[in-house]
């Protein structure tokens, strides 16, 4: 059987703000059939992850594009891989039959031919819904699960502050946190976030960051015992603003610095004289270096949601075409929790 | 008897670079003797440490002294206590007698009764100079010690930049990590200063940062295949450069900031991004913190300098109204190597 497989793909090198038009909607013919020992997997996909991060290796030449691989960088009319969820339509693979359902490196089409070396799951389809694999139970979760356990070691009432507090990661940093007896602020660009953070999610108090002009007195009225783990995912005035209101020994988790991927002449001007006499430690991290707690992560998160004691804040979008909008609101601060996109149902 | 014990004090808070005319040498009477049983013990001063961090406490109010105890703002008029070696003139401490050669927290004074609580320590007096007890297996060395190998965690065959590489800790930075196996590159001001690090102190290489007007294209000479460990003790565009050529997983041990610790304004403008992709970790340290370390720093330090395997690079000079013109010549980088100030022979 032939399908018409759509994809989304950029027309040029993205350096500035991402607006739909820089996206176009493609079409290619796909046999949804594979040769028998080829190993390869035709996936059908669910929903599929929409990450900021995605936009640095969509520049002409950002340093993440120097670090990373070569091969990290998307081309203009290239397939943009990207973790997602679905169903197996066809397989020359042993391990995974038609109809298992599957997460892992997809990409933004609607059906991904998953080569062998690409690392596919199978999940059980009826516990969760199918969209938690890519946001609470995903690469989203372990990045809060890492960067809190991990980076931010965190002792019980230690105080908290998470930036993009109502985003994909920041929103269950602050549920780890509550969870490890912490005291949690968070940050959020509305009302609605905030009342998010504070009615739902449990977080001790959250602000609107636009209704404050001054952070660093901000946070020194929401934080009158000083910061102890500040986890990072805006960089820029926040990192400083966080910085200047830590206690000795504090620890920073550089997860995202979303303000600077839209502009790369926004820069955190640390005090580094605070820096060192307060002990400070700044880490960069990514939740791919972490997979050794990915089991740890998956049972404690899973028992979280079985007893009601963490939930998933996800926003969805419907079908493919829906990709290049939801991309571009990450920027603008459209998305209230996980951004995803759902193609079809199960 | 009775003694006139000269100090060194400040007139007024230094805000920018310092000068000889912001101090002024007073004179007080002192008899030297203690009550019984007070556990005082009074030392004649012979090395007097000289470091940059004092002008952090002479600030009208630097962050470092918000952070620190208030107790460590140096207010005009007041004594100023600095790390030194000294000989007991009188003791009511029955752990100390007189003559007994001590070093710990004394004064830019002739003589500094030390009350209880202060730690003072007894030292051979006969084995190494007096001075070293000031400088390679005193404080700086601590602090050397501490932040490569705890703060830094090198491995045999990373690439290691250090930064006033001439200077009290950087000169100990650089020789600690030849005799780890690591590949070293130093920075300093002066031809001087740079031939005696490859020359004296097996630096395999070293440049004037002075005639690098592109501090980053420069630090990419020097190291090709990028830098995994940065000793930093100047911040700003130094850190700026080094994070810029740092490799996965680069450690930056944040010991001094000496370029801003004359103008506030200068600050680092790091690439978060690059440093979320390398994830580098940037940590300020303080070798107070590391003192389980001390031993096991004095043995092996002791040892390589017993076999020729070290050595110390120190710059005295001579007589207590010298502090002030020592003191200020660190922030125009006249000295080489720990600066001291030598009171009187043993």
């Amino acid at each position: 059987m032939e399908v018409e497989n759509k994809h989304i793909i950029i027309k040029h090198a993205i350096d500035g703000l991402p607006t739909e038009s820089d996206f176009e909607l493609r079409s290619t013919p796909l046999v949804l059939s594979v040769a028998q020992g080829s190993k390869e997997v035709v996936v059908k996909n669910l929903f599929l992850s929409i990450d900021p991060y995605q936009l640095n290796r969509m520049k002409t030449c950002s340093s993440s594009q120097k670090t990373f691989a070569a091969a990290a960088r998307i081309q203009p009319g290239q397939r943009i891989d990207a973790f997602g969820v679905g169903k197996v339509v066809v397989s020359g693979n042993e391990e995974f039959e038609r109809d298992d359902v599957v997460v892992g490196l997809l990409a933004w089409e609607e059906y991904t031919v998953v080569r062998p070396g690409t690392t596919l799951t199978k999940v059980d389809p009826h516990e969760f819904p199918l969209s938690y694999h890519v946001s609470i139970l995903g690469p989203s979760g372990l990045t809060a699960y890492a960067g809190f356990y991990d980076i931010c070691k965190p002792k019980k009432g230690e105080k908290v502050f998470v930036s993009t507090a109502s985003g994909s990661v920041g929103s269950l940093v602050g549920q780890y946190a509550k969870l490890s007896g912490c005291y949690v602020v968070g940050c959020a660009g509305s009302k609605t976030k905030v009342d998010l953070l504070k009615e739902k999610l449990g977080f001790d108090d959250a602000f609107n960051y636009k209704e404050e002009p001054d952070l660093k007195s901000a946070l020194r009225r929401y934080f009158p015992e000083g910061i102890d783990i500040y986890f990072d995912n805006v960089g820029s005035a926040m990192l400083d603003a966080a910085v200047a209101n830590m206690n000795l020994f504090g620890r920073v988790a550089l997860c995202g610095a979303i303000s600077e991927y839209t502009d790369a002449g926004k820069r955190a001007a640390l005090d580094m004289v605070d820096v060192i006499y307060k002990r400070i430690t700044l880490r960069g991290f990514l939740a791919l270096d972490h997979l050794n707690l990915y089991a740890g992560f998956i049972s404690s998160t899973s028992d979280h949601l079985r007893h009601g004691r963490m939930r998933a804040v996800e926003d969805i979008s419907t079908g493919l075409e829906s990709v290049p909008s939801a991309f571009a609101g990450l920027f603008r601060g459209d998305n209230v929790g996980k951004k995803l996109v759902q193609l079809t149902s199960l």
